[in-house]
């Protein structure tokens, strides 16, 4: 079965909108944030761990498991879901984000990306349809469109010829798609000009995909102003009945910003990435639970916070064990960061439904510091 | 409360015997695996996944938790049960062994040993009375006499000496121990020499402990006969109504040698160490999950295996996760490893129940490799 979008309801004065999706294994809602496991695990964690945090979607990479351990194994292995014991909807990106960020690509050519293996050197191809066979064999519920992304600094020339490209290779991979419990989103790209967005937008939506992502905006050197510029060029052009994902975006911040924009989808690495250097998300921005100031402090990273981590554990603990180098810290914060960003979204989502979303945003901001 | 220990059944042909002891955190049944949380943590692992693997006792170390992050912080956080959230009955070593295997003690004078902190080099300075101070605030349900490890190789007239001096620590220790929550062991040293066991045994119970412990078996170079040499010239001098703890023995045919020889409590850093490496116990030997004949194996490591990590992963998966270095694989290796002792441990109780604990190992080594 593919997914299905709901709309449930409209935010009367922004473009936020609170929906769900029917999966294969069973129904999200939206606005959501997607925990990242790269090489199907989301790091340190099991899917008990979380399931308890709500998990809904999460993600794994394609570039990642294509090199190690091979979609042919995870396919013999009754694919992903089975591989890694996650009993909920997996997504799939596409591999072009890896392919341009990690292995530095060698030679971007019409019929796909030559470029050499980040683990060994070794020389790789990935074409449009390539990704989406592996995708199809990895059995992920939502896969993506093979991309190109170009950095946020790309002329609008090179932009250009890079989104139409990308327009081609989000048609190949669709026409070679095959399987049937697998939904297909089309990604839109055209950095921070407005009229390659809209370009993008439109030309891919023609194409008629499950849903539609909004790429290039994680990228290094992203300014916020063009992530929003990016949402806001899109938004527009994408049909209402189809969900909208904000790809590799995890900040609170963005998070409130990209909901109120018309963002249903979003993930990022962050929540288990600041963990391992010890840092924890609050509503009062960051905390890096090795300072000495958390040393003797008996109370929970966050008092109100319904996490496994806070409901049994102290800063003080937490600061002990990063001290010493002990895995469970990371660990620790790993979930606390995660459910702070699925919390977030609750929060969100019941905004929506109140119509308050712009207040929510004010009260978002009294805490938590603007960068 | 101190623990009581009570007797249940001696095993008909061997000195094998069924008990339980009750303590602050509930009643365990002997003999027991226990597994060790050195650094206030039981590597990798929640206190959830502990009771789920039945855990009793746990372990933790005393040496460790004294350098970080201090007993007095402990003491603060409300006691170590508090500090790490384990609502279970928890023991401490006395610092000895570390001093003796970690630390490179510089001098051993008749008041304490004088060593390098192997963290930063710092001089400290530990006597009977400081360990028995440190345990009593890290408040532990069975705290440990400070001794004397010697090396397996040291000459009857050094071993003599030493014994002599422990026998001379122990009784400091006890004189200053006062937490009223808190057991006591005395331990019994003396090598492979028959008459040194005999006499640090005779003695250490006229000091009159709330249980008595086999040291200076798990030595480096330590051979498998002299460690069944000890306990058995051990043991005939130990009373029935406190138990017997094998410190720092956790191989299985170790852990079945000892049991039918009168062995009530085991504890051992193997299962998450070895885990660390890749490596599972089997009932057929360890098996290492790196090797490439798991690359395709969509099988549990133990099919009959009652764990968490057996119930939901194939081994290709976990030779994937330890391929790209995820620590979800030493993880669920780590459960698997301590579940696997402490239903080694299961067994052999219900063996001694049934009288039949000679089958019970000659059934083992049917299966399990000898060194």
């Amino acid at each position: 079965m593919k997914i299905t979008y709901h709309l449930i309801q409209e935010e009367k004065n922004t473009k936020a909108r609170l929906g769900k999706i029917e999966t294969n294994y069973g129904v999200v809602e939206t606005p959501m944030f997607m925990p990242v496991g790269t090489r199907a695990t989301v790091k340190m964690l099991t899917p008990e761990e979380l399931y308890e945090m709500h998990s809904g979607v999460i993600l794994a990479n394609t570039y990642h498991l294509w090199l190690r351990p091979g979609e042919d194994l995870i396919e013999k292995a009754g694919g992903l879901h089975q591989f890694m014991n996650y009993h909920g909807p997996i997504l799939t990106d596409s591999g072009g984000f890896q392919v341009f960020s990690l292995a530095k690509p060698k030679d971007i050519t019409e019929e796909g990306v030559y470029f050499k293996s980040h683990i060994d050197g070794a020389k790789l191809f990935l074409t449009p349809e390539k990704s989406i066979e592996i995708q199809n064999k990895l059995d992920s519920d939502i896969a993506m469109s093979f991309d190109e992304c170009p950095p946020a600094s790309a002329t609008h020339e090179y932009m250009k010829k890079s989104v139409e490209r990308t327009l081609r290779w989000a048609e190949r991979g669709k026409k070679v798609h095959q399987n049937p419990n697998q939904s297909l989103f089309g990604i839109v790209q055209g950095g921070a000009y407005p009229d390659l967005r809209k370009f993008s937008a439109i030309e891919t939506v023609k194409l008629d995909f499950d849903g539609y992502s909004i790429g290039g905006v994680a990228n290094d050197n992203e300014s916020k102003e063009d992530m929003y510029k990016a949402i806001d060029y899109s938004i527009p052009y994408l049909p209402k009945d189809k969900p909208r994902y904000l790809m590799g975006v995890g900040e609170p911040a963005d998070i409130v910003e990209g909901v109120i924009r018309g963002i249903d989808m979003f993930d990022c690495v962050l929540p288990t990435r600041i963990a391992r250097h010890g840092n924890a998300f609050t509503k009062h921005g960051k905390m890096n639970l090795k300072n000495a100031q958390y040393k003797e402090d008996f109370t929970p990273i966050e008092e109100d916070c319904d996490c496994y981590t806070c409901k049994n554990y102290t800063k003080a603990y937490i600061r002990h064990l990063l001290n010493v180098e002990e895995s469970l810290g990371g660990r620790l914060l790993s979930i606390h960061n995660i459910r702070f960003l699925i919390r977030l979204t609750e929060e969100l989502r019941k905004a929506i439904k109140e119509n308050r979303i712009l207040e929510y945003r004010e009260e978002f901001y009294q805490n938590y510091p603007k960068d």
